[in-house]
């Protein structure tokens, strides 16, 4: 890392021997946070956007950029890019969809650019969002919320019937990252049949993994498919009409990934067909879905607002991880949640 | 045991040297998991109820049951106790509330009559339930489901600050047996602070136990309390507005028991007035409550119409479950799920 050199002066002090960074923030943070995270970067030097977005927004270009080292946030591609100083941009969000193109891989590689993005901070709260879906399901919540039917009524006999249990059922991931690695742990004294897809299995996935030409067999059998892919190029409706129709009849899907790896007329027309049994979505393309699109109406089809990763506290944890990352930064040591 | 005796006859094939058993059945059972009885407990004949009823109602008294050395289902007390040849009762139902009296276990002793249930059959659908309430209402689904705010809205906030993560909590769990035993299991990786209250605690129970009277340090620290008590004298009311008064203010009540456990009157009020949380209940005193109760109208309360144990197939492995216990009972081996 080449920071690396320039904090190598012996017999200084920490705040003495690290020049002062200047770290962009376009993250609109609460106020506890926005002084966590000053008092933490100090002696470095902070310099906040004019406008900040959520921390999963898609912000604007913002000049105040050109004279950072350091970026955290959601900064604009282009703003990124022509920004001289810019060798390290840690992303706010679990995925780094807007900078995962080639071009920008390349311009990174060339320059030396570090990304990390922030997914250590939300898996655990995405992985229980993707459980609680799946409990919700099995135990059909919704319909059970809404029924005041009598004990061995018509109506209860099939609400019960309709009950399931996930123990040893077949669970197919779709993107194994840290979201997935927790929500297989999560899912361990259930005794599932777990499949992980990946660009890339490497084998340590904690569960059989497979490639994407390998995947077929794996939906044809699954009852459950989670889906956690970010959105880039490649999985840009990845789970398409074709890989639809190789799901089993029954099965369900699950989206806490990104909405546009979803080809959702698709989708739309294998739930209002009976393919599948259910949807259940915390992410769409756009957020949300605008009035009368086909997903509001499809039978069975359950949506949160792209709330998987929140809890309290998370700005905290979040300038807290960044803060971390930054001593790592100091220290030459490898970042964290690296992506570039 | 007594049976044991009438069969050891040494050189005699198992159907012939097993006299006959004449077994009472009054749970309804659709035709397969009839089918599937009838097949298993040959050579014993098998006498039906005139009026089966679903498996965790109370049935009337019904005469046919005066010939029975065996019954399986529910059948009424005083049918039990004045049954002459009556030697064992294996109960359909995951709790035995009705014959849980001082005099029940009193003439059930005096006359050797053993007393089964079938907690194993329930354990895992009870206790993935349970995990889904508690999980629905971390990720706050009811009203995440509702919403279609915008990223970043003041509504979307508020939903997204609303949200929790289970990790690390605080649980109690009121009554410790075979679903607790398992729902102690499935949320070994959330590494939650689990505190069992039960009446005899013995140190076995996968969490620190607890008796009754020593739970009030716990209740005032849960995040999260699950009743999972039968009824019985003991247990009526155990719920009392004493002990919700108990309960930190925030937290969360979940009850897959007996609805007979609370005072849900306390229960109400302690909604209205925002002490708890949310109260999920998958039981109630009655079932259903009337139009007008005052759980319906109680703010953040949860009912799903007992269907906690329901999974798809429960007859046949209700069934398998008695039918593995009649071996035991012709072998003279341990009953499972003995409870007297």
């Amino acid at each position: 890392m080449a920071f690396r050199a320039l904090v190598d002066a012996p017999g200084l002090h920490h705040s003495s021997r690290v020049p002062a960074l200047k770290i962009f923030c376009d993250a609109r943070l609460d106020a506890e946070a926005l002084e966590r995270l000053r008092a933490g970067l100090a002696p470095h030097e902070l310099l906040l956007a004019r406008e900040p977005g959520h921390v999963l927004n898609v912000n604007a270009p913002d000049a105040t950029i050109a004279a950072a080292d350091v970026a955290l946030g959601q900064p604009a591609v282009e703003s990124v890019l022509g920004a001289p100083r810019l060798r390290w941009v840690h992303v706010t969000s679990a995925s780094v969809t807007r900078y995962d193109t080639p071009a920008f891989r390349s311009a990174a590689a060339q320059r030396g650019l570090l990304l990390t993005n922030s997914s250590t901070v939300y898996a655990e709260a995405c992985a229980e969002h993707a459980f609680a879906f799946l409990l919700a399901q099995a135990r059909q919540l919704p319909r059970a919320l809404r029924s005041r039917a009598a004990g061995g009524s018509p109506e209860w006999t099939a609400l019960r019937g309709a009950m399931a249990r996930l123990r040893g059922g077949r669970v197919v991931i779709l993107g194994y990252g840290a979201i997935a690695r927790r929500l297989v742990e999560l899912l361990a004294p259930f005794a599932m049949a777990i499949t992980a897809m990946r660009r890339h299995p490497r084998g340590d996935e904690g569960a059989p993994a497979v490639a994407p030409d390998d995947l077929a067999p794996a939906l044809a059998v699954a009852d459950h498919v989670i889906n956690i892919l970010p959105h880039n190029a490649e999985s840009e409706h990845f789970v398409s009409r074709e890989r639809l129709a190789q799901m089993k009849r029954g099965a369900v899907f699950y989206n806490i990934g990104r909405g546009a790896t979803v080809d959702q007329d698709a989708l739309a027309a294998s739930l209002h067909a009976g393919h599948l049994a259910a949807a259940w979505l915390d992410v769409t393309e756009p957020e949300p879905l605008p009035e009368g699109h086909v997903l509001w109406a499809a039978p069975n089809c359950y949506i949160t607002p792209h709330v998987a990763g929140g809890y309290p506290g998370e700005l905290l944890v979040l300038v807290d991880h960044f803060l971390d990352n930054l001593r790592r930064y100091e220290n030459g040591s490898p970042l964290k949640d690296r992506v570039m």
